[in-house]
């Protein structure tokens, strides 16, 4: 028996989105209201009644995680998503490159994005080139997209109640990080930070890299910002508890991040961008691909919640229409329903017309073999406050793994 | 957007209550079933399935606390909602003004509520003149009706694990208060209530009040007896975390209380008595008033608990109807649903076939523009059964704000 699950993110919905009507409700969806008869409908509250999540937490929840327990931020599961290795315990900081200017000593950052360079890549092994033995603790830095990058360190008596280095504006200096709490270990990241950052400028001012980008006139790339301190937890992967071989399709980096936390390996789908411009098609092509290789498989899809972001209800709905006919109507048209268990649903509501997470619960889809089938025939918002499955708070992952009859019991 | 929430209190019941139906389903509701018909029904666990509810445990869980968290007793709330300041931390007992007699140096209860007498405020001052600086205790009572009032205890080294001072019977002496666990914070508590107690009847026995009592031949208030030791929680108000300004407009103390320790202002409506006498259009027309100063209102509705704590399903079933016509046909009158989110519901069931509070799931009605409609068109226990908000425990507050849009994200 396999196992998938589609999150499409932001999926849910407001009467007030679109003339009385959610962009779900209006979205033509042939093959989610095949599947809604064949299978049965739910409400998910993605973390619990009345709280908002964010995309992180939501997804933890919909593993199966505590995020209560285990959420200190989302700069850990980023690291994870862009490939890093860390580990429970690691502290992990969001980082960019800056362009600063020393005056007086002092480090005043002139743009915090360095002119959003393209050539981090090339900066990584300069920063990771930086000596912090002297400090005891052990750090790696990888470059991601444009500016961005993510910090880890590893060793003991480290905290992440530390202040971001990045000022969040121009024309000052750099923050010098501060413990946020009264404790050695906190006092003593802050210290680490402050000379990672310096030292950081050292290696980087004179950079080849930099001094191209001098004749070019284009601002260096001579700092790295660190933001968002949060300790990575110590999550059990599913695929452990569970027994499972699991894999992720996805674009965005943190939900790859919480996959990999999951214990899920991320497949590389060309073309799938995390935006509306991914190519659901192929998408759905390497999910069936995948379902031979694993027993679970985890696929995310990003569209309705930029749609939704941008307040752009029709987008949303015409997203959502070509989820249906794209990424199902290929699926489906390879997917033996009799031996796989489907889940849909979103990670969390964003109404166009408000252009945020609401807390409002999501609608959720389980077909196959093991779900009872409910009355519902058509996949909606309000089909789904009238299906057989009722209620719930996350745990879609759980609940999809134990219909495939994977799993431990708890207890005799 | 503006949010309202009403509790009518002990409002679920029983199809054993009234000719095979509950009070609710018998009552004649033109008003909750117009609302049922635009928004949506669902159920609520005020706590979670099959925990029996007390008032203050489940107004706890239905503002979004956990009480298994931070209930510890319900003095802390009464104390709270008779007005006392009462900080997290503090140590709150119930209090009765009584009747001792002095026998071999010991105090006899000769009358545990001192005839019911009506001077309470009158001998507030004398026990708050009471001296307990030796013992390194800061200290507050105050009278409220009758012979009630409360106790609050402040300082350092403090402990809710002390057993009453009240015997809860006539013919013994005061009992004196021990340490219910083996610390030094209970021993030392214990101590200073015993103090307290000697010390108040010593400012009491001669009061010019108890003067006057003895010559009318009634029974002096010359002693307190403390009862339901509980700790203050350290509580983070609603409107903090929210954002939002509110107030409470309700009868009875322990509910003011609540609402007070959720940050909520409390308003005072003459007329709202919190029994079955209580005027409904008043409360409605206050409420109205309040909506325009506040964002969250909070108004609670103690009658039909009172009737079924009678066992009169009768009673019941007329003040649900005076609810729907009184309260809600002023309150809609005036009121904008397409800037209002409102919830309707109650604490807990009360049926007046068992006069107790059950465990059974209460009815909810939510309404308001972010509120998906579902198709129920009445509001009753069976109808909330099927509507589109399935069933949840609790968390009323977050979700009515969440709806709203205020709040903060959990994550990002």
């Amino acid at each position: 028996m396999k196992a998938i699950l589609i999150i499409a993110d932001g999926l849910g919905g407001r009467p007030t989105d679109l003339g009385g009507a959610t962009c779900l409700e209006r979205a033509h969806t042939p093959n989610l209201d095949r599947l809604a008869a064949q299978g049965a409908l739910g409400l998910m509250d993605p973390i619990r009644p009345g709280v908002r999540p964010g995309s992180d937490t939501s997804h933890l929840s919909i593993f199966g995680y505590d995020p209560f327990q285990v959420y200190t931020g989302r700069g850990a599961f980023e690291a994870l998503g862009i490939g890093m290795e860390v580990r429970g315990g690691d502290v992990c900081f969001r980082a960019n490159f800056a362009t600063v200017e020393e005056r007086d000593g002092e480090l005043i950052v002139v743009d915090r994005r360095a002119g959003r360079l393209a050539e981090g890549k090339e900066l990584e092994g300069a920063i990771n080139g930086i000596d912090l033995s002297d400090l005891g603790v052990e750090f790696s830095f990888r470059a991601s997209t444009e500016h961005r990058g993510a910090l880890v360190l590893r060793g003991e008596d480290l905290s992440a109640a530390v202040s971001d280095t990045d000022p969040h504006e121009t024309g000052v200096p750099i923050a010098q990080a501060r413990a946020l709490e009264e404790s050695q270990a906190a006092r003593r990241t802050a210290e680490i930070l402050n000379a990672f950052t310096r030292r950081a400028y050292e290696v980087l001012k004179g950079h080849p890299v930099n001094r191209r980008r001098a004749e070019q006139e284009k601002p260096p790339g001579n700092a790295l910002l660190l933001r968002g301190a949060a300790v990575m937890p110590h999550l059990t992967p599913v695929t452990e508890e569970y027994g499972v071989r699991g894999a992720c399709i996805a674009g965005g980096a943190l939900y790859k991040g919480v996959a990999r936390a999951a214990g899920l390996e991320v497949l590389v789908v060309p073309g799938a961008t995390g935006d509306l411009k991914t190519d659901l098609a192929a998408k759905a092509k390497a999910a069936l691909d995948a379902l031979s290789d694993y027993d679970f498989l985890f696929v995310h899809i990003k569209g309705p919640d930029n749609a939704s972001h941008d307040r752009d209800a029709e987008a949303k709905k015409g997203f959502i229409e070509r989820i249906d006919r794209e990424f199902f109507g290929t699926l489906l048209g390879g997917l033996d329903l009799s031996r796989v268990h489907l889940c849909f649903s979103g990670d969390h509501t964003t109404p166009p017309a408000t252009g945020e997470h609401t807390a409002d619960p999501v609608p959720v889809l389980f077909c196959g073999p093991a779900i009872r089938p409910d009355r519902t025939d058509r996949f909606s918002e309000r089909a789904a406050g009238e299906g057989g499955l009722g209620r719930f708070s996350g745990r879609l992952v759980p609940q999809l793994l134990s219909y495939c009859d994977f799993g431990p019991k708890f207890g005799a």
